[in-house]
């Protein structure tokens, strides 16, 4: 682990960490901010964010405008990759897979499985790397997630609720296995057999497991140019057959990308702060 | 004039203009951000923001997180690009002279003077552009900028006090006659006669000019990796000899970028509202 980048941010610090990851046999960087709270010293809740498809440990960082609000609440955050990457990894023939592209699951298939272990990589690997490392109220982590990441943070929570205590997402891939980015991912990281899918579909999920959060809140903008590919409508019926409680805020002329995100992510630390902390 | 990208933000809008610019002689971008009263119709006061080298007119709009305040305050956000751009335009050799440099001065060298003219540019096209076809009113207009721009900042308010009301920078650059990046910039684009680079030095042109503005808002960075080409002690001296109300906050930690901009920007959107409603 190396202290790559840091950068003074109200009173806090942005950092970017060089990982030495097990799990995804590469070098990995890892974007932390530490609010005031945490470099003296504090424990503070903690909240991951994990990023669409082509972003970075930077994007969030950068673009999201999460800082000021986090200064203030005291709040972590943990902005991983979206891939494993290297020159050993494999690239992949474009955008939406391979690197920038790693959908936060465990590959299974030839060339992915080597070094395409994001799931474990988060959820096992970073999770107690953080845990052990910055000054984290354990009992307190949250996870969100923007469009591939929030496909991410719905279904990494769900499948761990004892690691993650709350929820959110912005314009998420809610049903991976009904629309074109997903189906594409799967069936390369996975392979054909579609029950494997589900285990990785949040709408699918949910329905397997039923409730599991006191709420999840979901922004979604209604001009987003890839709406098709996110079925909130799905997610919301699930969610409603199991008397999951969601919260699906659609807001009229909004896009897909970081200006939509910035408008509405205060909202989303606010939120996670009440539900961890109560 | 096209409006070439457009992003609903915090109920405003940002924008991407491309001009068809006569003074530039080239097409020239141009970010701006609309408050909800402006796209409600209402005239807003209007802050033009002058980016620093290797910047361009969408660095603002991703790095310096001020369209939540901006949409609050009801303030308009004017952002050129750093230079003319294109093919037919000089390059320059590195990344502190040329295409991403135009140091908001009219150039008078071959090849410079063909196309950088960006202080016509700014504070006569432009800001008659803005006016004519945004909800700005004209009397309250601000300008800021960092570094290279908040070297232009002060300079065309000093050079254009009617036009500019109020005016703040974060780690401008006072006194390019007297660092090397300015030394650079200025002999190639304004040639080798000292007594042309005084016209363009904040420092020199408030010795000149004496006090102008009400008050004046700098923030810099103590661990700022330039501090050395940024001279703030000089001109806070000038600024004393000459009675010209300074604020200068020195900020433990804080080095020169967008990290330190984004700590800060919401007081410089206050400082510029209260200087132009009073």
């Amino acid at each position: 682990m190396q202290l790559t980048q840091q950068y003074r941010c109200f009173e806090g610090e942005q950092r970017i960490y060089t990982l030495d990851s097990q799990v995804l046999k590469t070098k990995t960087k890892l974007g932390v901010f530490l609010p005031p709270q945490a470099l003296l010293g504090q424990p503070c809740p903690a909240l991951f964010y994990l990023a669409g498809l082509t972003c970075t440990e930077e994007t969030f960082s950068i673009k999201a405008h999460a800082q000021r609000l986090a200064a203030q609440l005291g709040l972590i955050m943990i902005t991983p990759d979206t891939s494993p990457r290297g020159e050993q990894v494999a690239e992949g023939d474009s955008w939406d897979i391979g690197q920038g592209a790693g959908f936060y699951i465990n590959a299974t298939q030839t060339p992915w499985a080597e070094h395409y272990q994001m799931e474990s990589f988060i959820a096992d690997e970073l999770y107690d790397w953080v845990n052990q490392n910055l000054p984290i109220q354990t009992q307190k982590i949250g996870i969100m997630g923007h469009s591939m990441g929030g496909h991410g943070a719905l279904t990494l929570a769900f499948k761990y609720p004892e690691k993650f205590k709350s929820v959110s997402a912005f314009a998420p891939i809610c049903a991976p296995s009904q629309c074109p980015w997903g189906e594409k991912a799967f069936s390369q990281y996975l392979g054909t057999e579609q029950s494997d899918w589900k285990k990785h579909d949040a709408t699918a999920l949910i329905q397997a497991k039923g409730a599991v959060f006191k709420e999840i809140l979901i922004d979604q903008g209604l001009q987003d140019q890839f709406y098709a590919q996110l079925n909130p409508a799905l997610f919301k019926q699930v969610c409603a057959q199991v008397g999951q409680s969601l919260t699906l805020r659609e807001h009229v002329g909004y896009d897909h990308g970081y200006y939509f995100i910035q408008s509405f992510i205060d909202e989303h630390l606010q939120f996670h702060i009440v539900q961890l902390e109560h």
